[in-house]
């Protein structure tokens, strides 16, 4: 099975099947869904943390427990949105430690509290066999920004694309298991950006990946300059640190007559150009040394 | 592991951790949780399938996905609530077939709108062996009845014990592949009965065990009079039946005044009345041929 093409076929499906349902605003295939209910527009996204693939074993419960709230969480970020509920589904091998599994719940509703979205439900389920990896499933409900959800199919030619903070290196380095989800940087600029703030994602996949995605939902071309990407120190080269993926940074368009903010004032994080939205074929492209890459398919496929 | 005594420390961490956010009206602990959004109150609940545990291994996928979706529903129902929308994560074990992952996608999607909860959002791990089981993390959102939900804990002492439909055997007679989720009895029941419905569960664990929730939750004693319990003619006898579990039929508390209803109108699913609550120490007992049987354990513990 590939990832990608499974998840091809689901948002097909789902279009097909949701043609006539105006009350599900947006379906699978952006950061979150966008629904309705009676109450109002809700943000819902579900994530998954598998033993050995998104967390290498060994790594401190509370790391993981951290890393996944904190990745559902950036999804709803990614939309301008706010997390409010979290849900985590556990299944853990058999014999699991229960002192393991209380300092992983403990960990998971002490996270959840601290991102704005405290565990409310879940449930607990025993694999097997002792020797299988445990799958942490981690539901956010979240609230939109007033301003309406930031969708990955808002960009324009024209648009300035920007990315938060640096990338690159994230696996290697550990950052994946400490990284802040943007959730006040992007509440900030669709407050301040307003319909200036056209398309937004959450780099997890790479930044090639991620901006592909943005370019297919917007039937856009997208280049980036590869000197004006932020790296971090130990990342290496741009055209590598752009496939790793595991960044949490957000990745956003301006429309031309907006000024580019240098940061973000409540928090300090910095703002970046790194290219621009182009009429054209979908697809994200790398400018490096008067070279021009196709980066679409740059990142893993997928986690 | 004990999956109980993980769900109970989890349970008491939540009290703690959820003691000034009046927002949790109901967390860990209840059959959904019910929370405050600025849109109004929703229930929350998330439950997992693990292949080999939950469904045997070859159980057709169609069936697998129908069971993922509709235990989760009953969940639902068993507050008196309406399932509105659904999330699910799927970890798959390595090199899992094309077609049986886009199989179990549509079926997912099938059964969700045919529930009323399309699956608006999920998400698709690989697990790193082709050994590993499957699992399943299917959340759903839904919304109260407007007489609020129906907790465990509104039983009092002179309440009747109802349940829905027949009990017994789901398991090995593959009933529990089949079962309706009650909404709509459940929705019934809440319209009909109003406050005078007291405590509702689903049994998903057993008769015993599920009543001995509904008895802590609302501090009664519950007795169960074995020869009015309607079971399935392959069942067996009353005291087997009720450990069995997976019925997914609504156990709930009239007040003594009430009319108990034969059926519910609208899909003439019986509604038998089985016992009573009392003052006394939080348990279920079974009542028959002159003997009283601590039942207040007889179940699952915990799938």
């Amino acid at each position: 099975m590939r990832e990608t093409d499974l998840l091809h076929h689901v948002r097909d499906t789902a279009r097909r099947l949701l043609a006539d349902r105006p009350d599900v605003i947006v379906g699978p295939g952006d950061d979150c869904a966008v629904v309705r209910t009676s109450g109002g527009v809700l943000l819902l996204k579900t994530d998954q943390i598998v033993e050995h693939r998104h967390v290498a074993a060994g790594t401190p419960l509370d790391m993981v427990a951290r890393k996944a709230i904190a990745r559902t969480v950036s999804d709803i970020a990614a939309m301008g949105g706010t997390p409010r509920y979290a849900l985590v589904g556990a299944a853990l091998p058999r014999h699991y430690p229960q002192a393991d599994a209380q300092l992983l719940a403990d960990a998971l509703h002490r996270w959840g509290l601290h991102f704005g979205c405290p565990v409310v439900g879940g449930d607990v389920a025993t694999l097997p066999r002792e020797t299988d990896p445990f799958v942490l499933c981690v539901s956010i409900v979240g609230e939109p920004h007033p301003r309406g959800p930031v969708l990955r199919s808002g960009a324009k030619p024209g648009d300035t694309l920007c990315v938060t903070g640096a990338i690159g290196n994230s696996f290697r380095s550990g950052r994946h298991l400490m990284f802040e989800p943007r959730v006040a940087e992007a509440a900030w600029l669709a407050s301040t950006l307003g319909d200036a703030l056209g398309a937004m994602i959450d780099i997890s996949d790479g930044v090639g990946l991620d901006a592909a995605r943005i370019a297919r939902a917007s039937n856009i071309t997208i280049e980036i300059d590869a000197p004006r990407l932020p790296l971090h120190t130990d990342a290496g080269p741009a055209s590598k640190a752009i496939a790793d993926g595991e960044d949490y940074e957000l990745l956003f368009t301006l429309r031309p007559d907006c000024p580019i903010p240098d940061a973000c004032p409540a928090t300090g994080t910095p703002i970046t150009p790194i290219g621009r939205c182009l009429p054209g074929e979908p697809g994200a492209w790398l400018l490096d040394l008067g070279t021009r890459t196709d980066v679409s398919s740059l990142g893993w496929d997928h986690r």
